[in-house]
Order: structure tokens, then sequence, then C-alpha cells
């Protein structure tokens, strides 16, 4: 063991925040408190990594999310015993259950506070258990470093955070590592960091093999195929290796809402969205009538299956999941989506797959509304779509602007980020955030043009976490936020209690939203569109392409209008939710 | 069993907020979710009951602490499945710390969802474990009503209903109520509500008795008895029995820095504020000095001990806590705090207590900053108090407000409140909510002139829950809100980091705030004070007595000046924090 002080040792905190930046990451996220002021110390001696600190811990978790989502590598965040890690817990449930690569660092009590169960601020009553916090929180996450167990033990310590590193790396969702606060101090080889952590995959190569000859001989065998990715193949990062094997297919491409922008829809086999039943003229149809269903990266949750209504038979589908595959009902375990997707396109080199004439969808019916002079949802959508650009990253919260948002085709290289299952609104701003804050590291590493984030959030979400606009005004993000402003939850109100009052949100003036939170520009860079006249002037590529500050556009719907796609969906419950919507004045648009 | 849609029958939904009704509650908060809209129907047809919408989950949590601290009975909120639920948690375990009455409604998911362990959105991976959530919370509650148990037994369910909201009102802490979606429309006899809910504590008479005896003796022995207050008491709806007893001893008076507000600090025989060794000269010597120490309600954590420092010897200290009695080392169980004060000051009739001189504090010392004509913290926490009125509900965030607000001489009738022992940033505005939603329902309940909230936090802290005041707007809460502006985490500042980022929070503009949330009079109702000269003008009582609306003024305050009893509650830290706070100009000021 080295002398104490001597250049090779360094202390615990310090390899934390090395192992995370030797990942690639950039940015940790968090909120400050004085059981880990000390340990965000180490974090500025470390080269290239910088703190980010959140207007509060749940959105400091969805950022983290959002981080994950464009880089494929963790979204780190920090908070303190208690009451920091607690407000953070359901964005880190939101992470487990949309598999997304979350590290939460919670900074304890000192260890001489934890043996004396003191009564110290932010703990829970009488006699204390420090590690009470680290139990509830147990169903949140993957696996956890327990650093407590490590005091005498410091390179056990270090080799505890290398493991679940790579567990929220190789298995894609949350992990926690729990440190007491002197322990940020410890001192151990600075050698340790020389070895990488293992980040392989445990793949079974045999397994893979096989796995790949019988999807190769479904292919083959195949009349119609058609590929259909989900939300998983993001999530494990193996959308390269979906796209080059759609390209090399050809076969008619579908995907999932929650698996928007995995597939490049530019592309000439690029068909549509499937959503159960819910889907634009054609789509169905065309997908189900396939003799061969790829299907990458399966999410089938509600709100991702038009309410299970996803039918694929076993005997003809092939499914590609995180880590093992089912073929016609054959299952292959310990294979993994990104390297099998990889095998997979080289071993159909030179294979014939049948060409499959791509269905030509019908021409979309015009709506009923299609003279309004004001902004409808019928019109909507296709115009925002019209503005998105190669390789933006776009987030669609969940509500109006999800179901929304998917109908149109987008151009390539696109990112979706839609918590589409765990579903909690208020997720998409500070996901923003996250997302905008991985495009500024991303533009800083590489050569790559600075990529633009795009958000589309109701007045409804938005209104839960609308404070982390002034971290994007603070640290230079600069999403363009497109707010739809529809007097409260319109996506409740289709559902139940359309005039209740407790749908109606408190109600914001977005005009002097900007100013607030000290944004340099806040004339120039806030429009409102009432109707669709102002809508080209709005979203002007002068204002909202290469934009140098964040911009945010107000577009404001009727209550009582919402996506065909959202109705179209409820209808499916029954005759009792047709006639209420009915009666409430939701009209069907087409 | 009546016919289904008989009067003589009501839903369960009904049943729960009829129950709710009954306590004298007249606010429910929440964040609804397409898992409670038609529980929440219910809710509308229960007269003199309304529903205020808060902006997450979070702040619902903080809000209906807020108002239970204010009336003594429960602050109910309700949520959604999983995301709704999750957001909260962190404020639910807020209040079993600090035992606070909370009820927490839960919509779940319907029954048959939960069976067949649907995907349903906002549940946790695949094959769902709906009740996983309910889990999760296990801790940070008293007791749970869990519904979905009794789908079988309606009049069950009821019973539990009714067995949790006692349980919050005798331990005084927060309970969770899970209702499964489908169960809110099942009915049962309207005859059940007619027995009210038992709400009396199980008090051993015989042991109360014996107690009360053991007190009177020991209070007839002393030479220099004095009583000290903390926060329990107020928890346990004491107070009013406080002030009575102190009224009726006349002994020196003293309060934790918790306890504050709970004894009328205009009695003669109030001396100060005791925090371990922090003090105001005179005070520490005045309250040890004594021979008998009446220690009603502890609470005694490290916030409320100046660091553990608290000293009474147990041969000297009668501790009266909630729901037990410890007169210099003997026990007393089952005996509760409220009957046994009464049943105490009672006993007293006609006894004599030693008359004690009430001690004379030495004059305070002019601090050194004395002539600056900017605001500092010597100054401003004296001009604070000496706007207060009898009658007041003041919030003091945690941070450098909780620790100035506390050391001045309050006027009569206060309720103080102050979340010292969790500590989680960002509750106090919520709370303000809560707290001013209560003094409304209060206004409207009772002859009485509507009281006032008055908030005092840090602009580091209200930034965590700033879109909380919105809420405020829409439902015409009118706290005077004081927003101490120091740029950042001044607290931590002290304990760690002065000058790091992490101690920055994003700026916020203040005087911009009012209008995004639509207050209706923004220009007349936001005042800026950076110089002394002009605190008169923005705290006249034209202003901020009485008020129509919501008031917000910013005092501006350097960022390394502190109260200097944070000063001397951290130098007891040792020499190590000494110099450190020293170095990086944290200056004495007496």
């Amino acid at each position: 063991m080295a002398v104490n002080g001597d250049a090779a040792t360094i202390t615990l905190g310090t390899y934390l925040f090395k192992r995370i930046r030797q990942l690639g990451v950039g940015t940790v996220l968090g909120v400050p408190g004085d059981f880990q002021l000390e340990l965000l110390d180490y974090l500025y001696k470390v080269p290239n990594l910088r703190f980010v600190g959140n207007a509060n811990e749940l959105n400091a978790a969805y950022a983290a999310d959002g981080y994950a989502r464009v880089r494929g590598l963790p979204g780190v965040f920090v908070t303190t015993h208690g009451v920091g890690e607690l407000s953070a817990l359901n964005g880190v449930v939101g992470a487990k259950t949309e598999q997304v690569k979350v590290i939460h660092i919670v900074g304890q009590t000192p260890r001489f506070m934890q043996k004396n169960r003191l009564m110290i601020h932010h703990s829970l009553g009488f006699d204390p258990d420090h590690q009470i916090y680290n139990e509830m929180s147990r169903h949140a996450r993957l696996t956890q470093a327990e650093l407590h167990l490590f005091e005498n033990d410091i390179p056990g310590a270090a080799r505890e955070i290398d493991r679940v590193i790579r567990e929220c790396m190789v298995r894609s969702g949350p992990v926690y590592i729990f440190i007491p606060l002197n322990m940020v101090h410890e001192e151990l080889p600075a050698s340790l960091l020389d070895t990488p952590i293992d980040l392989s995959l445990p793949v079974d190569i045999k397994a893979q093999t096989a796995a790949v000859e019988a999807i190769k001989t479904a292919l083959q065998e195949a009349k119609k195929p058609a590929i259909f990715a989900d939300a998983l193949t993001h999530r494990h990062n193996a959308v390269p290796e979906a796209r080059a094997l759609a390209k090399r297919l050809q076969i008619p491409a579908f995907a999932a809402n929650m698996g928007k922008g995995i597939l490049d829809e530019s592309d000439d086999f690029w068909v549509g969205i499937y959503h159960g039943q819910v889907n634009w003229p054609g789509v169905t149809d065309a997908l189900e009538s396939s003799d061969l269903i790829l299907v990458l990266g399966s999410l089938p949750c509600d709100t991702n299956t038009g309410g299970f209504q996803r039918k694929f038979g076993t005997d003809k589908t092939i499914e590609i999941n995180p880590n093992y595959v089912v073929v016609k009902g054959k299952q292959f375990p310990k294979t993994y989506i990104k390297p099998l997707l990889a095998e997979l396109t080289k071993s159909l080199e030179g294979v014939e797959i049948a060409k499959v004439p791509i269905p030509q969808l019908p021409q979309r019916k015009i709506p009923r509304d299609h003279e309004a002079s004001h902004l409808t949802q019928t019109w909507i959508w296709k115009e925002i779509a019209s503005t998105f650009r190669p390789g933006d990253v776009v987030l669609g919260e969940t509500g109006t602007a999800s179901f929304g948002l998917v109908g149109e085709r987008w151009p390539q290289d696109m990112t979706y980020i839609f918590q589409g299952y765990y579903g909690s609104i208020g997720y998409a701003n500070p996901a923003a955030l996250g997302a905008d804050l991985a495009l500024q590291d991303i533009a800083d590493e590489t050569e790559a043009p600075r990529r633009r984030t795009y958000l589309v959030i109701g007045d409804g979400s938005l209104n839960l976490t609308i404070n982390e606009i002034g971290t994007m005004c603070t640290y230079g993000a600069k999403p363009v936020i497109v707010v739809v402003n529809n007097a409260g939850y319109t996506i409740e109100r289709v559902i139940h209690g359309a005039r209740q009052p407790y749908n109606d949100i408190n109600p914001t003036a977005y005009d002097h939203l900007l100013p607030v939170f000290k944004h340099p520009d806040p004339e120039n860079c806030f429009r409102r569109v009432v109707q669709k006249s102002e809508f080209a002037a709005a979203f002007d590529p002068s204002r909202i392409e290469n934009n140098k500050h964040l911009q945010l556009i107000e577009v404001v719907l009727d209550k009582l209008d919402v996506p065909w796609q959202l109705l179209t969906h409820l209808k499916r419950r029954g005759e009792k939710q047709i006639k209420y919507m009915q009666e409430e004045g939701f009209k069907e648009q087409y």
C-alpha cells in the first residue's frame, strides 16, 4: 500500500469519478447536500467531467435518464442521505422499468453516525437506522454498492464500484452507490484504475451462432417478412445494428410507438408506426399480413401496444430480446441483442431474402376540421414534424404530445425519447436538459456538428418540473421547447372528468417564463402561436435551427381537442367510454 | 344490505371522503391521475370539502404536512399508482420523522389488472407486481389500509379506513390508504358513517394519575424549576395545554428551536430559545442552572440540540413525551401528553410553586457590521420578527432562515413550522401553501379573523419547489413570502465549499415570478430590498397585514453572511471547521 498522499494513491471519491469518466461520461448531475459536498470536491479534480446542479433531485434523476438515452452511457447523479435520495426515487424507478442506464450516487452520513444511530438531520425517527432509505429503494434498482460494508477494505469498495457499473452497463438499468461521507477520503492504489472495468456481455457464442442460423433460415424461407423495432433495442445500445440490419434486409419496416426513431424512416422500405390496432390506414394490415416478423427489443406494455392489441403469432415471430432470442417459439438464452444483430447482418452477406413489395398506404383522409384557422390536433403534428432535421433528439411527453408526435414520418438518424411505459408526467422537461447536456458533451468530444434537442410537452406536464428550465439557462442547454397549452390535463379529460376542475391546472403565462430564469434573450426566444397563420414565423429555421439559446414556443390548442390516435386508443375500452367521449364533445376528426 | 343505488347505500369513495370531512378537514390536496379520477368525483359530492391540485406530488405531500401542522388534523392528499405515490414519498417520510398527521390516498390499478399482473403504464418491469410501490413505502408510514385485500368485504374496507385514520390521529404520523380504481364504486351501508371513528387516546388512567402526582410533588419540592417546550408538544396537539400549564406555573419558560411558538413569548416569564450551547447570552445558564426542568415533547435531534449539546441531568428532568412520562428516571407508560398536561394543570389548583425570579438576559452586544447600509444577517432577523403579529403562522425553511428566525422574541399565539429534523429543503414553500389553505378553512368555518401565513425561505430552497407559487395564486392563498436571496446554498457554503460552484444555484429573477403564475397584482405585490433603508417600505403593514394577495419580498444578503447562531453551531465541530470558516471569510459578528 502506498504512503498516504503519495501520487500512487488516490481517494475513493476520486476513484469513483475517474471510473465514471473512463466510461465516457462528461456530466454528473445532482443536488449538493452536506453529506456529499466533500465527495463533489473530488469530481472537480477529474478532467473533462463537470457537475451540473439541478433544481431538485427528482429532476436530477429524470435528467440523468435523458442523458443516458442519448449517449447509451450511464446518466450519473448525486444526492444526499434521505431527503435527496428519496426525492429522486420515482425517477429511478422509471429508469428501471424503461431499462435506462443510471448511476445514483448517494452521499450517506459518516460511519460513526451510522454506528451510533445518531438522530442527525435527515434521519427517520428515534434511534434511527441510517440504512433504512437504502432498504426503501431496493426494488428501484438492479443492484447497489453499499460501501459502508467495505470500510475496512477500501480496494474492496473500489471493486464493488466496478461491479455495479458493470451491471448498469450490461443489464441496462439503474444502480445505486451508497458512500458514507468519511469514506470519500479513504485512499487506495491509483493503479487500480489501470485495468478497465470489464463491460463485455456474457454471450454464449454457441447459442448466438445457433440463433443467428435459425433466424437466417427463417428469413430465407419467408415470403413476406417484416422488421419491427421496439424500445429495448435502443436501451441496449443496438440502434446502429438494427438500422444496419434493416438496410441489409430492405423488407417492410415498422416500429412500435416507443420504438420510434430506431429505424430510419427516410428509408424507402419504411412503412409506419404500428400501435396495435391504432394506426394510420394500411399499417395494421401491412404488418399483420407478414409471414415472418422480426421483433427487436419488445416492450409490450399497454401504452406501446394499443392496449395489448399487438397481434403477432408465435409461429411467425422472431423475438430478439435484450438477452435472449425466440425463433418461432424456440428459445436461445444468453444471446444479446447488440452483438447478435451485428452477427446476423454479417451472416446475411450473399444470402437471398424475399423481395417484398413495400406496402403503399392509402392517402390520409382530410380531417373534418381542416379549414379551421386556429391550431388543431389534426394539423399541428405534421407541421411540427416537418421542422425536424436529421440527428435531432426529440422528446415527447406523456399526454397528447406522445400520441400526436409518433404518427408522422421523420427524417433519418433521429433519437426519440418517450417514457411510454412508466409514464411519469413531468419527466420530459428535465430529460430534455439531460439530453441536451449529452449533446453538448458529444459536440465537445467529437468533430460532429452540435445536434439539437426538441421537446414537445403539454402545459399540464411542464408544470410539474418547470423549474428545470432554470438549469437549462444556467448551463447553456438550448432545446427547442414546444409547450402544448390546452389549459390542463387534456389526456385525463378524454379518459374521465372532461370538465371536472381536477383536470385544470394552475395557469402559466409562458411569455414571462424565460425572464424568471435569466434567459439571455427572452424577447427573441419566445413565441406564442394560436392561429395556423402564425406557425411558420414561430418555427422559422432561422429561429429553431442552429439556435444560440433555448427557444420556447407556446402552441395553443382547445382543451377538448385530442389526437385521433388517442381517441381511437380509448374507443377500444368499449361502449361506455365511446359514449362518454361523444357526450363530452371529443370529436372524431376523420 | 341495502339495494344497490338505494339512498341507504353509499360508495366506498364517498365513505372515504365523508370520513375525512367528519374529522373537520376541509381541503384535500393532490395531483389527478387516471387511477383516481373516478375517486375524486366522489370528493366533489361531499359538502364543505374541496380539492386543490398541486404542481406535483412531492409538493402535495409537503402541503399536506403544512396543513396538518396548522390544524392538528390530517393533511390529506391523493396520488396515482407508482409515479404519483413515489414522487411524494420523501414528503411522507418527513411527516413520519416529524410526527405529522398525513393521510396519503393512492389510487391503484383496478383489481383485474393487479391479478393479471398487466403491464399497464406506471408499472415496474415485465410481469409486474402492482403492489410493489406499496412495499417500497412501508417504512414511510405508521400503517396502511390495503383495500385490495377487502374486495369481497366492502364494510371491512370501511372499517380498515377507520382504523388507519384512528392510527393517524392517535399516534400522529402518516398513513396510507391504497384503493384500487374499481373499488371506489363499491357500495356499502351509509349507516356506517353514523358511528364516529373512535379517536380517544388509550390512556392508562392509573398511570396518568400517578404521573401527575409525581410531577406535582417534584414541582412542589423544586426551588428553581423551569419549563422547556419542544416540537412533539405541537405534533400531539398539546399546545393549548402547554400554554395553560406555563401560565399556571409562571416559572422561567424556554423552548427548543423546533419548539418555538408553542409557549407564548409575550409572557413575562418567557426567557428564550435554548439550543444546546448556541444561544443568546444568558439563556444557557438560565436553563441549565434550574433544579427541575419540565421537558415537553422532546425531539432531540442534532439540529434541535445544538449538535447533541442539550444537557439536562436525569435527576432533575421530567420528560413529558407523547405517550409516556419520565419523572427523574421513573417511567409512566401509556400516559399521553395532551390529557396529561390538562390533568396536571388542573391538579395544581391551589398548589404552591416556587416563585423563581425570571432571569434577565444581558443586553445584546452591538454587532460589528451594525453600521452597514446594506442588509445584514445581524440586522434583518430582528426587523422581520418585528413585523410578526399575534396569530401568525410562520414558516422558516432549513437554512440560514431557520437559524436566524428563532433568536428573536415573537408575539403571542404564534405557530412556527420548521421541518428541523428531516430538513428536506424545498419543504417550506408548499408547506406554506398547505398552511394558508388551512387558515382559509378555519376562517370559513369560524368567526375568527383570517390569520396570516408568513414564509421565510432561502433562494436555494425555494428553487426546488417554486412551481407551487402557481397553486397559491390559483387558490387565493396569500402568504407573505420573504425570499432570502444570497446567491445559492449559503448554509452549505459555511459547512463546506464556500466558493465551489456546486453551491451556486440557477439564478432567479424574482421580479418576474408573480406574472408567470398569473398573480392578480404582481406589480404591487413584489418588492426587492437591498439596503436597510428600503426595508420599512417593503414591509409596511399596509402591504403585509390583511393583504389581499400573496406578497413576495426579496431580501438580498451577501452569500458569505450567516446568522451567528449557525456560525456558533458549526464552531462546535472543532478546530478544522473554525479554521475553514475563518479562511473563507465567514466573520464573527459579535
